[in-house]
């Protein structure tokens, strides 16, 4: 194990020569869409991706490229405490089914041509399959409304194997990643360190998970606020890497790490839902820079995602009501990404079709003294 | 031509063919849903969608099935008013780009699989090209500002040949259908027709179309108000059939024609922006039992589409800020419909994949008495 000082300058370094989007690129994307058989602006924000893809890239967004999502599966400790509707050994055998490919992710993968990669962060049980990335940092975070989820070597392990799964993408081809994760417990994880780094109130950030009633919410509620008051980062303006160790999971530190490793391989990242999206915000509390490399996909209906959304400035594409995680969101949103860049490279322009544009040539019907 | 008697009475046998949802499908699909490996009701609203699927076609949704969008084309003699940004002209031109395969639809078309069948159905000039399924009742349609767009026995003829379109998409064994127009000056008549149809002010349901500058809408809004007064159908209460004749378009009639059809033929049929969805406001108003097979697709950015979709009670799932009709949000948005049939057919059941069930077997960390 190398040791924390090398490991956490070796983030730095990461981080430091992250790069802004490219410009010259993203006006000749700019340039190329609005020449297209179309009105002006007309396909909204799908040009704006199309731009954003290009300032990723350095060029035009090339079409029909390698997609992987990679889930991130982990244990809570503080399952221990009855937050959740199902119990911890569901991490695991979830695991199983997505390398038996019957899960919700494996179906859109399949449907939307994305490679999944299924990544053990720390699930409790060794679930020893071959279709299992292994790194397994520790079986579960520990209980963290009586510890700390994780040690600051812990947490800058789980953050480097995310990285080191951007890096591997890259070296395979993959041109889109998508952000997925498995593991219960984890969206009071997630609420905790929300709250801990937006200010947020326990109350607008602690939602239903995989379906909690109403004493059970109450209940989850209670447990982020003691969890909160005990790690003293309840007080607002908190160090982000702190509160990942303290209340975070393997799962979105590895998810951070992934993130902040797209944008330092120029890897668009497809954003999913309330987990990942709380990873996406540890990641932009961390590096600044990774956010332009940040695509949003969906909204989810676990309370709390529309508000952490606002509050990282992402506008979902999608909204469908779910709130299953796995990456599933995002990877139907790569059908928006795959689209962006299909109508940019493959429409004709208007001198391609010999279409009239409205400001070489102005309407014959325009009665011209009428206004 | 057939007399006007026998075509009204064949579109009322049509409708009062119709059959609403099939609901042992709905439950069987509910209850599959309801068995997959996922936490109750996590998809959300795919959920409810595939159980739409499912009661439209009478089981379960098949997987990769045939889709087609429907591009009906037609020009507008409201043009003549100035109220488009783009001449008439384009109208041709952008039908000639659908044939060659240059337009967004053919783009989007083509990514998701979905044929695209291009209607004529009152382009100015006759384009003569062969890819063209030539209806052509008339060379655009009149002038509202100054007489009504259409005669009773047109309107009739294009609901029917939409009809039609729908009939020979169910005999080529097309399962989901998509509407899909392209006329300009259809905003100005779909403005007019959802003011007459649904009472709202003209100021909330006309905007900028193409891309018009503030004079110009302002000028679009007279021009709609204006004709609403001399057709007098301005007082809300209009017979649908009746404000479709005096303000619609030839393209619009047919995609409610389309819609009918489809809802006759069991085919789900998806809604993409604001012409589109003024042809499903008419189709719901002459057939109110057509509702169950409409599937909404985008939001689109053209003022009045945000407003009629919470009329006709449907939720877009993208939003995109597209505003490009075509049929392009549609197609977009049968990845989404793909997908429902997917997850439904393909997903593993709790028992299946060996997953608990938070319902069979409570969480074996629960600590039983600590609430």
């Amino acid at each position: 194990m190398e040791d924390f000082k090398v490991l956490e300058q070796k983030l730095q370094e990461i981080i430091a020569a992250i790069q802004p989007l490219d410009k010259a690129a993203m006006e000749k994307a700019r340039a190329r869409v609005d020449l297209l058989t179309k009105p002006l602006g007309s396909l909204g924000r799908m040009e704006d991706l199309a731009v954003q893809l290009a300032g990723i890239h350095g060029d035009l967004f090339p079409v029909d490229t390698a997609k992987r999502v990679v889930v991130m599966a982990a244990d809570h400790g503080v399952t221990e405490e009855g937050i959740s509707a199902y119990p911890s050994e569901v991490t695991a055998q979830m695991v199983a089914n997505f390398t038996a490919g019957g899960a919700a992710i494996n179906v859109l993968g399949r449907q939307g041509k994305v490679e999944i990669e299924v990544v053990d962060m720390g699930v409790k049980v060794d679930t020893g399959l071959p279709g299992v990335k292994k790194i397994r940092i520790k079986s579960g975070t520990d209980n963290f409304r009586r510890q700390a989820a994780m040690t600051r070597s812990e947490a800058l392990q789980a953050l480097l194997a995310g990285f080191e799964c951007a890096e591997e993408a890259a070296a395979a081809g993959i041109k889109v990643l998508a952000t997925g994760e498995m593991g219960i417990g984890n969206t009071t994880a997630s609420s905790a360190l929300m709250a801990a780094l937006t200010g947020y109130d326990v109350s607008l950030v602690v939602g239903r998970g995989t379906g909690l009633d109403d004493q059970k919410l109450r209940h989850k509620q209670q447990v982020v606020e003691e969890a909160l008051a005990m790690h003293n980062i309840n007080e607002g303006k908190v160090d982000p890497f702190a509160a990942l160790c303290k209340v975070g999971g393997l799962e979105i530190a590895a998810l951070a790490g992934l993130i902040i490793g797209a944008a330092a391989k120029r890897i668009p990242v497809v954003i999913d839902g309330f987990i990942s999206s709380t990873a996406a915000l540890v990641a932009v509390k961390i590096c600044p820079e990774a956010f332009s490399y940040l695509i949003p996909s969906h909204i989810s209906a676990e309370s709390g995602h529309a508000l952490l959304m606002d509050y990282l400035n992402l506008k979902p594409y999608i909204n469908m009501g779910m709130r299953l995680g796995e990456g599933t969101g995002a990877v139907l949103a790569m059908h928006l990404v795959e689209a962006a860049a299909r109508v940019t490279n493959e429409m004709a322009t208007f001198e391609d079709a010999g279409v009239s544009n409205k400001e070489e040539e102005p309407s014959l019907f325009e009665p011209k003294g009428e206004r």
